[in-house]
């Protein structure tokens, strides 16, 4: 089974970790199994399971938006932060950072129900393509991790998103691209209140921020939404490495991974100068906190589908 | 299969429209057909799974701990709302409501980390017995509940617990008891903060609220953490109506059923005075709002198990 799991990745440190932390945790009456139920993998979505770049997708998804309310509303093009990213003013966008983003996306979701909110996300991801590599944006998330997310599923784990982007437009596409259910998205998310319109219930976004799902937030909302510690996780910034922690320092059998994208020709190479979300502090400390690098050069046979 | 569905359940009105509802949403092909993904089923805790009276359990949980308290900080005995718990001064407790009940739970247990609560937790449930019943408050479960959840299960629904109970002390019995794992529970919640402790990151719970999970909340808390309707719901009391109507309210065929607890001899008997979740616009209204009633009395064979 073992060599025909994960053909997209190549043979090395990373894959030989994966089946042999897989193979462990499953062998009934072995010193490191693991029951099913406790099986918990999570996995930051943005630069890990799909392309983060030029900019996250979440910036897009919120620019579009952002644009059509100008039309109705023209003043917003000189108040901040809508003026910057109208303007695709690049210096005061690093500067509101990743959480500035997700708020421009709360404020402009802000009054949605629900429900109004899922449409449409989901018909903005049905046909809205990456600029610079001309796909649908749900198009480029990476064959090798789509093949370790069935790969742990075959096993009896349970797969999670644990991410800083918006949960509900992680939710637009998560089951179907990913196989992850709604509820194993765990994300950014604005506060909701329950009111009846017109004889049904509805749940309406408000402006307000609920919680900003990156670093230490995301193992409290892993502790909030899932409940107990999952024994395997993967990132791939400094905005992962509390979760990776987290999962790594749990007893028993834990495997962490950080991907790092070194690999211009195929997607893109960034690191320590990613503006939203820089990965710097995982990279010097992985040995020293147990966990392992996956190269998307050296370690991925492809990247996206062809 | 019908026939052997539900055995604790007598036949009449709510057994036969659970068996309707569950027939309907599982033909393939039939006109009220959904698929297994969208069959989410939530159960409220107190009340409706298990017994609640003469106080809620989270009430005898956080007393024992308030006392032990008390011997390390006598201070404690004279300060609100403490005093009024451990004078069992049942009026400035009713004034508290169901919310200052839940905030004494949160007082007593800041400080702990999530590992050292679900510990505490499981010691207490595997040992502590309900006053006036004598037996285990985990054996206080309500047979015919255990039934339909198993039911519904096999029927390729998801089951969740939407409580205004504390999710954690909910966790650490629900996979045992209902079958119900950790990431389907969902109740009133602290705060909580990663940190590191001589090299092990942990989940610590702070004194502040992060949701007290009841009415209105109920709802927004499932569009956080479920991330869609639930088509089938049951409580038992006000405090569950929005997330009936919530999920009555959806289009496709749904149901929402209401527990009347009408039996003083087998259990107890209350509705409109019961002091942290009365049941009176809920019972008023069951028709209009197009819910429907179980009476404890009439349609469950037995109440708990032998």
């Amino acid at each position: 089974m073992s060599a025909a799991a994960l053909p997209s990745w190549n043979d090395g440190v990373a894959r030989a970790a994966i089946l042999d932390f897989v193979a462990r945790v499953t062998q009934e009456g072995g010193v490191d199994f693991v029951p099913p139920a406790q099986r918990i993998a999570t996995f930051d979505n943005d630069g890990t399971l799909w392309c983060e770049q030029p900019q996250q997708v979440q910036f897009y998804f919120a620019r579009q938006r952002l644009e059509a309310l100008v039309e109705k509303d023209p003043g917003l093009k000189t108040r901040q932060p809508f003026q910057a990213y109208l303007e695709h003013d690049m210096a005061a966008i690093k500067d509101l950072g990743k959480k500035g983003l997700f708020e421009v996306a709360v404020a402009v979701h802000a009054g949605m129900t629900e429900d109004a909110f899922a449409n449409y996300a989901r018909g903005w991801l049905a046909k809205t393509k990456h600029p610079k590599l001309g796909r649908l944006f749900k198009e480029l998330v990476y064959r090798p991790q789509l093949e370790l997310l069935e790969y742990l599923r075959t096993n009896g784990f349970k797969t999670f998103i644990v991410s800083g982007g918006g949960i509900d437009l992680i939710r637009a596409f998560a089951e179907e691209v990913y196989g992850i259910p709604p509820e194993q998205v765990i994300g950014s998310s604005v506060r909701l209140h329950f009111e009846m319109q017109d004889g049904r219930g509805v749940l309406m976004k408000e402006a307000e921020l609920n919680s900003f799902d990156d670093r230490e937030v995301k193992p409290a909302n892993i502790g909030l939404h899932i409940g107990r510690r999952p024994i395997f996780a993967f990132g791939n910034s400094d905005g992962d490495l509390a979760m990776l922690r987290y999962v790594r320092t749990g007893e028993g059998p834990r495997l962490a991974l950080l991907l790092h994208h070194d690999d211009a020709a195929r997607e893109f190479a960034y690191d320590r100068e990613f503006r939203f979300s820089p990965l710097a502090e995982a990279l010097d400390k992985a040995d020293e906190y147990g966990i392992t690098l996956v190269s998307m050069q050296r370690d991925w046979k492809r990247v996206f589908d062809d």
